[in-house]
């Protein structure tokens, strides 16, 4: 299947840039190096970096104008697993088949190693080559970290799970707040990664347009999907045939909304197919 | 006294514009930024962003210029207390005469605070007024950013913290551990501070040299300060008589950096002297 070989040569380019951007485990202090290592390495669908490094290539760009931004998203989503793993929050002992990194390195330094990733991820995105944008490579990025601050803050992924550790604590669930979740505590990410590609990419606005309708679709059905796949959340409230249609409406309108990039929109298209049927 | 009266009118403005620039309690999710106000608003000396501004006004430039940048650098400092008081850090039970952020909130959103408060420093520094810099004003604002993540970072404070978890558990301290912790954990932040304002208020290359050195040094006294006031870390190794000479001789090191700066380095040796004679 070609998509499959696609999506395999960007998780491989994506795991080596991966490797080489994260701190060496000899550079002092080794052990918050070892678990960040451990944390982000190893299995995994890269698909927020995936994303960026289509939404780049659907307008024109590099790739390699976007690695470290790549980089930097799925860093961030490690930083979201890691401290999502915390005793205090969901208190998971393993994480893609090993032990997690609180699991593995203690408490304090599960903490940390959030904390670090988080913020050399803001570190990854200050730095990294020049972008093709129009306007000043410096405005361009200095507006992308401005949109992935917003999508992982109160406003977005963290105010999602706020959402959910109070959704926890009550062990009642209002569909609207569910809905509030659900829109922010996966999809922010998703959306942006795909916008961060785009802008870096130097989307032309109407293509930006098209890519954040794009983005923000795929972002809800990948939230779906997990509740498919766990039968709960919205499949609980709704049924899981009421969303799965809603699911694959969300992908066929994601799809539609690449017109204006012609063929260049094609992967993007596989992956939002990716997206649905995704078995994990 | 004529430094008492700068840092009160400094500290009032640095409050005030924290209170405006921190999410409000009516939008959503509430809880969390609660949990935000409630860490950072209050009672606090606010000596990193006071030094933020007090460099940009050393090389000329205006304050209104830096006041996002200088409440950055306080939620980072908020950020860090939040993540220190956990039971699995420090386990302290309170912070600033109130109960830490987890005694009042709960653990989850005391986790989730620490997270937001840094998230959010970065997307205040992504945004602001124009700074007064040469060159382009992005270019200097993408440069304050990879400074302070480098700062806060596993080279900066988050390495002085993940050593200083390492000390707690060995029970042992070598000098030489002592050191990387003291020169990252509190003085990179202290001195990264300093050259924030400076790059925000448009130093040039002698006056941002001049600045770089003042705030090391600082940053420096700030940790030795802290030590003879605990009566731990070095001065457990060398006695407090010594420890005391050290941090005298780099606070007049760090005044005789500021002489290019003519009278208007006069404030920041003030607070130079203040941070070296603080009872608390």
């Amino acid at each position: 299947m070609e998509l499959e070989a696609y999506l395999k040569r960007r998780q491989a380019i994506i795991n080596r840039a991966l490797g080489k951007y994260l701190p060496s485990v000899q550079e002092l202090p080794g052990t918050i190096h070892r678990a960040m290592r451990y944390s982000v390495l190893g299995p995994g669908k890269r698909i927020r970096p995936v994303l960026v490094l289509a939404a780049c290539e659907a307008v024109g760009g590099k790739i390699s104008s976007v690695m470290p931004a790549a980089c930097a998203v799925e860093l961030i989503h490690a930083y979201s697993l890691v401290h999502d793993d915390l005793p205090s929050m969901d208190n998971d002992d393993f994480r893609r088949g090993k032990p997690s990194c609180h699991k593995q390195f203690g408490e304090a330094i599960g903490i940390l190693t959030g904390d670090a990733l988080l913020t050399y991820s803001f570190q990854l995105l200050s730095s990294g080559n020049k972008p093709a944008g129009n306007g000043s490579a410096s405005e361009v990025r200095l507006r992308v970290i401005g949109e992935v601050a917003r999508a992982i803050g109160t406003q977005g992924m963290l105010g999602g799970q706020v959402a959910d550790v109070e959704v926890t604590r009550r062990r009642s669930v209002k569909p609207q707040l569910l809905q509030f979740i659900h829109t922010r505590k996966t999809g922010a990410l998703i959306a942006a990664s795909v916008r961060v590609g785009a802008l870096l990419g130097g989307a032309s606005p109407k293509a930006y347009q098209a890519l954040s309708r794009y983005g923000q679709r795929v972002g809800l059905v990948f939230q779906l999907v997990d509740d498919l796949l766990d039968r709960d959340g919205v499949v609980e409230l709704s049924g899981e045939a009421a969303v799965r249609r809603q699911a694959e409406r969300l992908t066929r309108s994601a799809c539609a909304a690449l017109a204006p990039l012609g063929r260049r929109g094609q992967p993007l298209m596989g992956l939002a197919e990716f997206i649905l049927t995704r078995e994990s």
